[in-house]
C-alpha cells in the first residue's frame, strides 16, 4: 500500500531541571516501516537517564534483529528485573508502523496515555500494563489498527495528561486533548501544539517531564521521487 | 556550552529502484549530545539493505555502550569480516556531536564526500578509508572540530557527489557544492536543497542511491523552556 509515515517527538524537561529522565528513538524495521521507542527511567537525573537509554538500546537492537514487539518488550522486562534485581523500574512505549503485517501496533507497558483516531473515531487509553522491571512475568499492553491513510496515534507521558493538576485543576482530558488532532496538520505540528498546551496547563513551568509521539499515515503526495527525511533539533543547556 | 544541535538526512532511491541500500539513524550518545549513522551495503536489493541495517545496529548499539565512534568503526569492520569472509563491503560514516569532549567527529569508511565549514573557511574532502568488510585491519578517517557555534557539516553520498556525471558533465565540484552553505538555514532546507540539485543535475533521474546529511550548530534561540524535537517522514511505495 502506497503511504507516507509521518512520526514527529517534542520534548521538554521538569522546570528547572537540566536532564530527563527519558529517551526517544525512532528506527526502521528490517522486514519494513519504523518504530519509535519511547522509555522513562525509574527517578530523576542521570541514573534515571542511563536506565531509559539502556531499555530503549536494547529494544531497538531487538527491534533490528526482527524481533516482534511484544518479544522485545517482555525481554527489555526480563533484562532489567534480572540485572537490577527488580529494585528499578521502567515505562516502555513502542509504536510500530509494520509493512510485513500491514498493522499499526502500540506496545505500552507504564502510565503513558495513548489516542487513536482511525475513520470509526477516537480511542483513549489512560493506564496501561505495569511498568517494566519489578516483576519477572510483565506483559506488554498492545493495541493493533491496520495500516490505512487518515490513521492518527498520539502517545503523551504523565507529564502531558497531569499537566494543570497541580494548579488544582483535573488532569486533562484525553478527549479534550483529543481535539488536538485536525485534518491536514504535519505529525510535527500536532506534536508541537500539544506540548505548548501541556507548557501552558502548568504556567510554563512543566512539573514533570513532558513527551510527545505523534504518528499520522497519509496519502503519499503525488511526486516524480519518493525522498525521506529525518531530522533531530536538539538544544543543550 | 549553550548550543542547538540541528541535524538533517534527505535520501532518495535510484530511479525506479524500490528499495535502497543504506540506512542512516540518529542516536543519542549516553555521555551527552548526537551522533549520525550513516551505511551503505555493497550491492543492491534487499541483500544491500539487510548489510546496511546490520552495520548501522551494530554501530548503534556499540556507541549507545559509550564505545568511541573510531572504536565502533572498527568492531563494524571486523565483524562484517568474521561473518562474511571478506566478501561483502559497506561504507560506513559517523557524525558525532559529542558534548563530552566537546567536539564534532567525523569518521568515515568509503567514499562519501564531506565538506565542513567553520569560521576558517571551507574544507572539502572526496575520498576517505577504504570501504568496511574487505580487510582485516581497516581504520577509519577521522575529522574533528571543537563544538562552535556556525559550525556547519555536511556528508553526501557518491550519488551526490557524482550528480550529472552521466550526462558528460564532470562530477559535482565539492566547492561549488558547499555554495549551497548559506548563514540563517536549517539543516532540513540545506539537506533538501542539496539533494534537489543532486537530482536536477540526474535529469530527475538519480543513476544511485543519494543520501544527504547535514548538520548545523546554532547559538540557541532565546526561550524559557528548552525541546526537543525528532521527525521522520517516510513514503513507502
Amino acid at each position: 500500500m502506497s503511504i507516507t509515515i509521518d512520526i514527529a517527538i517534542a520534548k521538554t524537561n521538569k522546570y528547572a531541571s537540566r536532564e530527563s529522565g527519558d529517551t526517544a528513538e525512532i528506527v526502521e524495521r528490517p522486514g519494513g516501516g519504523m518504530s519509535v521507542i519511547l522509555a522513562d527511567g525509574q527517578g530523576s537525573g542521570r541514573a534515571a537517564k542511563s536506565l531509559s537509554m539502556q531499555v530503549t538500546a536494547k529494544v531497538a537492537a531487538l527491534l533490528k534483529e526482527g524481533v516482534r514487539d511484544g518479544a522485545a518488550a517482555r525481554a527489555a522486562n526480563d533484562f532489567l528485573f534480572a540485572t537490577r534485581h527488580g529494585q528499578v523500574s521502567a515505562t516502555l512505549d513502542i509504536l510500530s508502523v509494520d509493512l510485513k503485517t500491514n498493522s499499526v501496533a502500540i506496545t505500552r507497558n507504564g502510565d503513558t496515555a495513548c489516542i487513536i483516531q482511525t475513520s470509526a473515531g477516537v480511542r483513549t487509553y489512560r493506564e496501561a500494563e505495569r511498568r517494566l522491571g519489578l516483576h519477572s512475568r510483565t506483559r506488554p499492553c498492545i493495541e493493533e489498527e491496520p495500516i490505512v491513510p487518515g490513521l492518527r496515534v498520539l502517545l503523551v507521558s504523565d507529564g502531558v495528561a497531569n499537566a494543570g493538576q497541580r494548579s488544582h485543576q483535573s488532569p486533562w482530558d484525553l478527549n479534550e486533548l483529543a481535539t488536538f488532532l485536525t485534518s491536514g496538520q504535519s505529525a510535527a505540528d500536532l506534536a508541537d501544539s500539544i506540548l505548548s498546551e501541556a507548557i501552558r496547563r502548568d504556567d510554563g513551568r512543566p512539573g514533570d517531564d513532558m513527551s510527545v509521539v505523534a504518528l499520522i499515515l497519509r496519502e503519499p503526495v503525488a511526486a516524480p521521487l519518493a525522498i525521506r527525511r529525518m531530522t533531530a533539533e536538539v538544544p543543550v543547556p
